[in-house]
């Protein structure tokens, strides 16, 4: 009997037939009878008194029904509620007591902080309701610029506050001062990781409704983490927990920011406590550019002390990271402290990073949250060690490589990194790349152009990058055999793109013998599925396939039983093998899931068994992991113009065993073209008074698809112990890996030139420029 | 620290603010985005072949989408599924080949039977609709009526049969034809338990729409057993089991007729899988009481061989059952013939019970479902032997009891009675009713009527029931701790009035600690429970409750080895005493499931502790189980008017220990309406064409408060060994004990006047007949 394993197939995601036909299910589908719709009244200051609200303009408006203020609103909902840094060695903030109800009370803190909430019934009378409310905004001192916001003369954002910082985190390990007096020479840089928005296709939405069978909400909303939306809604409401049913329907995208519960969420939820009716609120575009919550938003000073041969001896950062107006995720700046050596045999280690209040919107998890800056740094620095020491980047990084006999490898920062081999994943990227060829070639470029020749300078770019992921605490899994034998499973991850849902149908299908093409995967709905916490930082396989593989044995477990007893054998007798369950040495004799789960709901069935053929389990993964991966871009570099073009890449990425392969390449490509886009393209820009510049679609540039080339994507498999399928996460990987690869590709291509460091977004009037002043200041 | 069990405790319903304030939710109160109705054509005569069909001006109804013939829908969805006759020892039926579509193809077998359903923008239009598509009707010879329906020149209701039988459910066991020969009498009596009618507060709803996550559908009904119904759709659409997810919102009654699937339910299935859109159909009351199952409709003849003592040796009975125009349940009287000899030790029995088709509404489970007739058939014939051998019916009964000591108990025709104290229930009967005062009272009125007074004549009434319950395969629970410490509960059960919310809300308070204000019940959706099978058959709390009372116990485990891990003791030395996790010996150091809860979601956990707090369980029951009682009733009957009052009712009920007295309560208050009301004033009537007489509740006569009195309601408590609970169900028995209770007070009262017997239900017309009739022989 011929048996593929479905583990590591090349299967089509099951999703896809009903995304690309248009069978998706979004929030914003969706009606319920008597439902109105809700508009919010935003801050166009970027920080201001509220003053009077004159509503009476607004109920005027055909179709409004009411206008609802912060002050209105109060009893009903408490502030919002705020992750702290849980990571800081040394927490220094001062902490203020920030207040922020979902519709703020006496004062906003950047442009589209929600001041009050108009209900109509429709979106367009919601809107002209909104833009008929009349506030006396009594506007404040603003601060939009982080380092700014740290001076001593800085407007402050929280009242009773001494300044604005939230906390700084600090490490400092093994002799510093000795390393740098001692270096052959210092290697200084200092990087922007510029401010960007997630821009999902799919904005944010939310729908609620009472339910009256638990006297509580439901609550559909565009999310990341059905559970932690749940969590928070019942202590901000008051309520309990199993009152309130959060649903992620299907999920346009979210990229770490649907993660957290928003303001508009808690809002419609309390709003339609108040009212009785089905709330609805779908983003428009300028609400997310304005209200959702961006990412980056650091800058860094770097320092290496090196030797001759260009190795780091020790590495000195002063970080100061934007939160904005809000402390959403304070913690993630943290991260990047924690992943500063990168793959990076770094012995000492000084490191403070500085996380400060602005006047703009929240800064929190995107894509990676917290290790991108932090391979994006290390990862120029290693280009300016090699560029000041006229060495290779790639024997600069092989010197300092943490080597494979090293690991479980503890870095100077914390973590222990569980397994690895950087310079196999290197080698590959070279040979792959043909990296020798392409360097031969920059150089008949470069000849060229001293001819005469108008042809575009050629850049190669490495970067080599080592994330953390697998967070816990913990994931669920329920899987149930019906009657029929074709399987759900109940997973407390919340897929909205990953693709999860093919992954999980594979593992089912290969561990338990079901039928691919007929496991339904369940999520994003807390009534369906064990106590979650949804999908982000890479977690989905590694922490959430860990609990699927637990919950499978368990059910197995079962089959065997059953089976055993169809079969008359003992219980140790009976092996599960190629899809079937069969006494040892006979699989032709074998069951398949079918027959076993028709006996398991029947009555014949011994006593000692009882009925029913599913199970659920949790999976609390013992330490974090760490994916590596090293990247190889030849971009094209025009000097007269500016114009970067991306010729080449080669993803080779270690998230250790593929069982989708062609969803692992889907994660790469996505990965790649926003990483990219960071290097080239994006940016959230404020003026410096705090008003938003960049609040649209014209003026925040997302890559397409003629803007990158064709990806090469290549793996090595260095599994993980650390949980039952050796998966390591590949969601955030390639994002942070090629924005490095890409800087450093076009500060490559200009290095001849006197070129030491572009700041991001390497757009071609800075790309210009930067040539301009080489060219002038040599 | 005061403690009080919430098991046996006075509790209000969890259910009632939401279904009294009318924020209940039923399938007609939804609507979904796009939605259209369905009315559909249904047959005005009893047996027709269906001629052409012209839609032609149903379509130029203004709102009218499409209208779909049996012919157009049939290669989407299978023939109607029934279920055979299991039990049978001897099925002789012919059985045939019936074929009944969803939307009936060639032909109709009864009147309200489908032959097109109309889908339209509204419901009125849809209506509109239905009432302008023109069939060529061929009407053929019916028959409507159970014994004709079997003589040889009968009318076939199915092609190739050779008669119109189902199937012929017979036992014999012991000397019948011995104990008969040598009995000192044989009391026969006829009597016909008439057919009946649901009538449910809500009748049935259901509502279709694709669901794209599956490729498969949602459907809402109004349904007792969503489960089943998933099974069933999915055969019939060719679908996989957990494609279809069927929800049963807040049901407004079941009482038996919204178990199994309904031609509306698949058609709308069908309909939407073609059509695309949503779609909703209510019945109307006329739908009702023309296509919704009716209950009972048997005749009897039964024969009791007695000793001059009144003791019965033998009983013969020759029964008709009639299952109306399909086999939608016809197992159901072969129950009656289970159920045969009642709460008395007969040894030998010859039973016969013969189920016929005929031109109605096909005739399925109705509160009691088999037991109810058995138990009125045995009940009447007590009566009958204590009249002619001028016995009290009391003594008649106690010398034919199955004595407490012969428990377990074999009863010839085959059940197992689990336990029971019969006489006990008796006596306290007749103790709570004063049955010596009652007995003279009734001398009294017979004196002051002799004397000339117009006083009413009274009548006592005694019946003593046992019924079966229990019935498996099995049931499900999952028990899920939130983080919070609220608990859900997910069960496979799917109460539509039971009030199963509130008692498993005991029980779980109970045995784990828990909040039960707290404690959400959550039940009939496939997807979010278990498999399950429903609620009927009086099997919630037995079957049901066992389950639930096993997930609670692994569930109390794991929050032991929880609170062990945070008292720092041993896990044997932590019991759960008084609702509270502590060291035995010392329960004021105890821990809260709240704590616990905390704890279990959290980091802090031992290695070998998964996270979470929830588990799945099953349960078997490994038998069938026999709750009894006896009632005692006492009417007054003008014999001038034929007018019966029922005076004063005394329900003694066992069913095991009472988790919750005032549900119990209640299902006794409402049982007992609904069978005096067979006793006195529902009758489905039919002419001898087979067109429906009954169609409304102008015709239909339910009863009312004034109609009843207050009724007493006692207990004994025989637990039995079959489940953790020792619960054996309340649901029916009321119905099953009330029915005779009433026709022996009536024919009680009247006895001294030589009237035997009078058919149900005692309409004064007939009681009044009886009496000229009784006078006018006499």
């Amino acid at each position: 009997m011929a048996y593929a394993s479905l583990i590591g197939a090349e299967v089509r995601r099951r999703e896809d037939p009903r995304l690309i036909s248009g069978a998706g299910r979004y929030v914003g589908d969706m009606s319920l009878p008597g439902m109105q719709h809700v508009a919010f009244v935003r801050s166009p200051y970027p920080h201001a008194r509220i003053g009077a609200i004159d509503s009476s303009a607004a109920l005027r408006v055909p179709g409004v029904t009411a206008v609802v203020t912060g002050e209105d609103l109060r009893d009903a909902c408490t502030e919002m509620l705020f992750e702290g840094s849980e990571g800081s060695d040394v927490a220094e903030g001062e902490s203020p007591k920030y207040s922020h109800y979902p519709i703020s009370v006496g004062k906003v803190r950047h442009v589209g902080e929600i001041a009050a909430a108009v209900i109509a019934v429709s979106p367009a009378a919601a809107a002209d309701g909104a833009a008929a409310v009349v506030i006396d905004w009594q506007p404040l001192p603003a601060v939009a610029d982080m380092e700014q916001a740290l001076r001593p003369d800085a407007p402050l954002l929280f009242e009773g506050a001494k300044n604005n910082i939230d906390h700084v985190w600090k490490r400092k390990r093994g002799d510093v001062e000795d390393a740098f007096a001692n270096a052959h020479r210092v290697v200084k840089l200092r990087m922007v990781s510029q401010r960007l928005s997630g821009v999902p296709m799919e904005g944010r939405a939310v729908l609620t409704a009472l339910d009256p069978m638990t006297e509580g909400l439901t609550v559909w909303t565009s999310t990341q983490a059905a559970h932690w939306i749940r969590r928070d809604l019942a202590k901000m409401l008051g309520m309990a927990e199993n009152q309130i049913r959060v649903i992620a329907p299907d999920v346009g995208g979210g990229f770490g920011v649907k993660i957290g519960v928003y303001p508009e969420e808690a809002a419609l939820a309390a709003l339609t406590r108040r009212m009785g009716m089905p709330l609805r609120w779908v983003e428009t575009r300028l609400e997310h550019m304005q209200a959702t919550t961006h990412g980056r938003a650091q800058i860094a000073d770097y320092e290496a002390a090196v030797t001759a041969d260009g190795v780091v001896t020790a590495l000195r950062a002063r970080v100061v990271a934007d939160l904005g107006a809000y402390p959403v995720s304070a913690g993630i700046p943290d991260l990047t402290g924690m992943m500063a050596v990168g793959v990076y045999r770094i012995p000492a280690v000084d490191y403070e990073i500085t996380c400060v209040y602005t006047n703009t919107t929240p800064v929190a998890a995107y894509r990676g949250a917290g290790r991108p800056e932090a391979a994006y740094y290390i990862e120029r620095l290693m280009d300016a060690v090699a560029y000041e020491l006229h060495l290779d980047p790639v024997e600069v990084r092989r010197r300092n490589f943490i080597p494979p006999d090293a690991f479980p490898y503890k870095t100077p920062v914390g973590p222990i990194y569980d397994s690895g081999d950087y310079d196999k994943a290197l080698s590959k990227a070279l040979e792959v790349g043909r990296y020798a060829d392409w360097r031969a070639e920059q150089q008949q470029r470069l000849a060229a152009r001293a001819a005469g020749e108008r042809v575009p300078l050629l850049g190669v770019g490495i970067a080599c990058y080592v994330e953390m992921c697998g967070f816990g605490p913990y994931e669920s899994a329920h899987v149930r055999v019906e009657p029929s034998g074709t399987v759900t499973v109940m997973t407390g991850i919340s897929p909205h793109g990953q693709g999860s849902a093919t992954t999980f149908a594979q593992i089912v299908a290969d561990q338990l013998g079901a039928d691919f093409e007929k496991v339904i995967v369940r999520s994003g709905d807390t009534a369906l599925t064990p106590m979650g916490n949804g999908t982000m930082g890479s977690r989905s396989l590694a922490v959430g396939g860990g609990a699927l593989v637990r919950a499978i044995a368990r059910v197995r477990e079962k089959a065997r039983r059953i089976a055993a007893h169809m079969l008359e054998a003992a219980l140790d007798d009976v092996v599960f093998d190629d899809g079937r369950y069969h006494v040892k040495g006979a699989p032709d004799s074998g069951l398949t899931l079918v027959q076993i789960a028709e006996r398991a709901y029947s009555d014949d069935l011994p006593d000692d068994v009882d009925p029913g053929l599913e199970a659920t389990d949790f999976f609390k993964p013992p330490a974090l992991i760490y994916p590596f991966g090293a990247h190889l871009a030849v971009v094209e570099v025009d000097p007269d113009t500016g114009i970067v073009t991306v010729r080449d890449y080669v993803s080779v990425d270690d998230c250790g065993p593929r069982i989708s392969p062609l969803i692992v390449a889907g994660q790469v490509h996505g990965g790649l073209a926003q990483g990219i886009a960071q290097a080239l393209f994006e940016e959230v820009v404020y003026d410096e008074n705090g008003q938003l510049l960049s609040g649209s679609l014209m003026d925040y540039t997302l890559p397409r698809a003629d803007d990158l080339p064709a990806f090469v994507v290549e793996q090595t498999v260095t599994p993980t112990p650390h949980n039952p399928l050796g998966a390591k996460g590949i969601g955030e990987a390639a994002t942070i890996g090629s924005t490095p690869a890409i800087v450093n590709a076009v500060v490559d291509a200009l290095k001849h030139l006197g070129v030491r460091h572009i700041d991001m977004p390497l757009r071609p009037e800075k790309v210009w420029r930067a040539c301009r002043q080489a060219q002038d200041g040599a």
